[in-house]
């Protein structure tokens, strides 16, 4: 399996950045495998996302990042610029619909996921021993009425899993302003409506009481407005008059586990740049 | 072609409904070539159609209603029968998108609707020529400051082509509570969003802030309040960063024309039954 | 949770069939709670489905069956009345590919088939554990070079287990025509490409040297002849140059869930008539 | 409206292509508006395009080809320049179903397509009127007996109206090889089914009788081959066993015009590569 560094950049929208970046790779000796650009004219705006082999460049993470700075300056980007040998580490809240929760667990057992989940915290004990048959630490953390204690040992717990990332996998939870800037950019929901219609709760009973002929769901970044953050993914399914809002349920967790995990992936590889309330997705 | 004695029924749900219907057909050696039905647990209530050869059947449609009435009186039925000889009359309103007016006169055309285009009123003159090549009238009445006045007219030209439906093809005035009530059930508009997101004007424009990825249309009855009706059909098209409001607004189109098209053609074959402020759709 | 019994018919189409079956069961005070018909007029072939709630009619299935008998031969029927609170039982064959047999397994927890997994078979040993995780019996049943030896002791565990149905999940094994002949009807194959394109053998590979745009999957009976059995459903997934043979296998995973997971429910709930070689979904 | 040097490149993949080209765009003060570059690992083979606006460089087409010409052979590069501000022309070849001609008529008429029909050629006469009220010459050319006759004035015809591409919008007629190889990669074909399934005569007949849930339509460009030719674009419809062949046609239709239209535009925005019997789409 071949290794690659992983540049991600944003900045002003000029001319020359990618003959300047470009240039600076080929200089270096990299081979770039895959690359993805983007101009928002609007925004006057550029983002690019660029796979190179490691085994291309005789040079550490670190080297790379120091001889990049100058560039980066140059054209004031923010950026990144990751290695893939290192795994980023996934922290999945659960909550009793389990659907998410074993389809990511199967997704990650059969390497479809670019890192690793690394432990479940949940408010129900149920999931305990499905979580633990794949080897993973459970976390049960009910969330009663001292909801700010609750939170607190979830973030603890985050903390001491080294979490990159967080999923939450139908959580059913409103995390605390504090945990949403902490990681910010680094917690995905899925909500179980295509947003913006239907914010907020049993969205599916919405959809069913305003007669749509399709659900969806959305996957987003949270943020501190619920079900409001930069959307990463969405799909949809198609109904009629003869779905219960049972059904509605059942048609949604096929589409949740699929947005969700197409968002999560597309994260893990870098290839979801936020700008503002909004994503590009180089996918 | 086959002609059809077309039956719908809505009522309280019981036992025997089906027996009954059924029974009554077989005993006038009626031929039923389709048959749909839905029970709305929910509500109690029954939705039926059936389609019945004509020739199987030695009565006249007014014979065969009047045979029926005491059946309909036993469940308390809301009810209708048509006689697909006699083709329903659709008015067209557009304005200067014309993307919808020039696919349902081809849909038209090509013996894709179960009913005939009469006429075409729009605030706009620019399609009189495309429209007259069809062999129909236009009539063009600009919607200025005096928007009664305009719309009485507008209300005339209805009437004198004796509409039996009427089509908002992307006509972008808001038609008045008077016409709305005395259509009720009869005026099909295409709002050019996935409703409930994006009611109102320049919806494409509020999804593409929103950074949707997933961007759709929706047909629905007009009712006095405003993109709030009972929706026949929805669908959608994948969006993407790349996209910007002017491609969205393109794709669009495509998903109007269809959705529209769908929409009007269960309509006109008397497949939309409405109930409160939802459809069954015996598509 | 109600149940219910589940009428099934075929039989030459003619008039008043409806009106027969409907008003024997009104007859027997019988609720109708859910109805499907289809007439197919190339074959004069009549099709229908009748959810009657059991509590409504005071019969045993054994009493209704009979009762129901010389209507069934006045029409030339063939038929089944099923009695729900009997639930069918489910045997899964399974090879290394495990996607199928996992999403299925959970699918049965969650209360979304109407019926039992009560087996899985493999010619691997690798999923042991996940399966006795969910309580089942395993049995691996290696396919070396005496196929003949393996499928008797296949044909064995599948009698052993008291088998209504048979799902090939990804099985990856021709299964013997003395099989296919003793349960016809009632074992179910995904395979994963979108028929009657790619048959055989690596269809992924296949659908990546033509250059599709579209990859499938599909759900069929399975019959002597490889990959020609009657469909029950299909589904496709969009792929792109950028896409490799292991992207599709990818993509294909999850489709291939998907279309099985559906045609595998509506089996189970009777909802699919066999035609010759086509099928009636009452979806 | 702004104008575009479009450069297109196929050539063997190595390290420091981008940033050759990105340099010499850079280089003459280019301004990059869209980037897209595509490294088919298996083929060993590079894809790019570049979208350069035109007032940002201070050369011809003519001079621009010439400076990049030594770039070109130093990569060994397949390339092509074009200058957005000649518009290519598109000759149809139609017959008598029509949704496809009048589809893109339409799209023309609405600005969707980035060149200009001009002509419009087809075996029967019953289009002339609407082909003529938009303006364009309308050639009727049966296809009789004696073929080549006939592809010759045809050939005459294409030729005098100095087409870029041609579009067989449901022509029916199958091109000598004559005018395939003539045209390789500018002849543009609509075929009724999803390719490789039911490639030939009466596709949608074949996807009836074998009971296929979804339908679809290809767009491919013309080999001598039969509806083997490198596939642009697919897409497909569900149907169900309700549907009789005519009305699998019905949904064709609106498959065929959307695939068509989208296949062509791309071509038209060089945005297919053609590589082997595979094409790249920068969509």
């Amino acid at each position: 399996m071949s290794h690659y560094y992983r540049l991600v950049v944003s900045c002003p929208d000029r001319r020359g950045i990618v003959a300047r970046v470009s240039g600076f790779i080929a200089g270096h000796g990299g081979s770039i495998t895959e690359a993805s650009q983007h101009s928002d004219l609007e925004a006057g705006r550029f983002f690019m996302r660029y796979e190179i082999l490691t085994d291309s460049i005789g040079m550490t993470a670190g080297e790379l990042k120091e001889a990049f700075e100058p560039v980066a300056r140059e054209f004031d980007m923010d950026w990144a610029l990751r290695d893939t040998r290192r795994r980023p580490r996934v922290v999945i809240l659960a909550s009793r619909e389990s659907h998410c929760l074993v389809d990511l667990l199967y997704r990650w057992t059969a390497g479809e996921l670019e890192g690793d989940i690394v432990g479940v915290i949940s408010n129900h004990d149920d999931m305990r021993s499905m979580v633990e048959w794949h080897g993973l630490p459970y976390h049960h953390v009910p969330v009663g009425d001292d909801k700010s204690a609750a939170f607190d040992e979830v973030e603890r717990h985050v903390e001491a899993l080294e979490a990159d990332s967080v999923v939450l996998a139908r959580y059913m939870q409103i995390l605390p302003p504090r945990i949403c800037q902490r990681y910010a950019g680094r917690v995905i929901n899925i909500h179980h409506s295509f947003l913006p219609s239907f914010a907020g709760a049993r969205p599916y009973h919405q959809a069913h009481s305003r007669g749509v002929k399709l659900i969806g769901a959305t996957c987003h970044y949270v943020t501190e407005e619920l079900d409001a953050g930069p959307i990463i993914e969405q799909d949809i399914h198609r109904v009629s008059h003869c779905h219960t809002p049972q059904d509605l349920v059942r048609f949604g967790r096929d589409v949740e586990k699929a947005v969700l995990a197409r968002g999560l992936r597309w994260h893990l590889e870098d290839r979801v740049l936020i700008h503002g309330n909004k994503t590009v997705v180089f996918a």
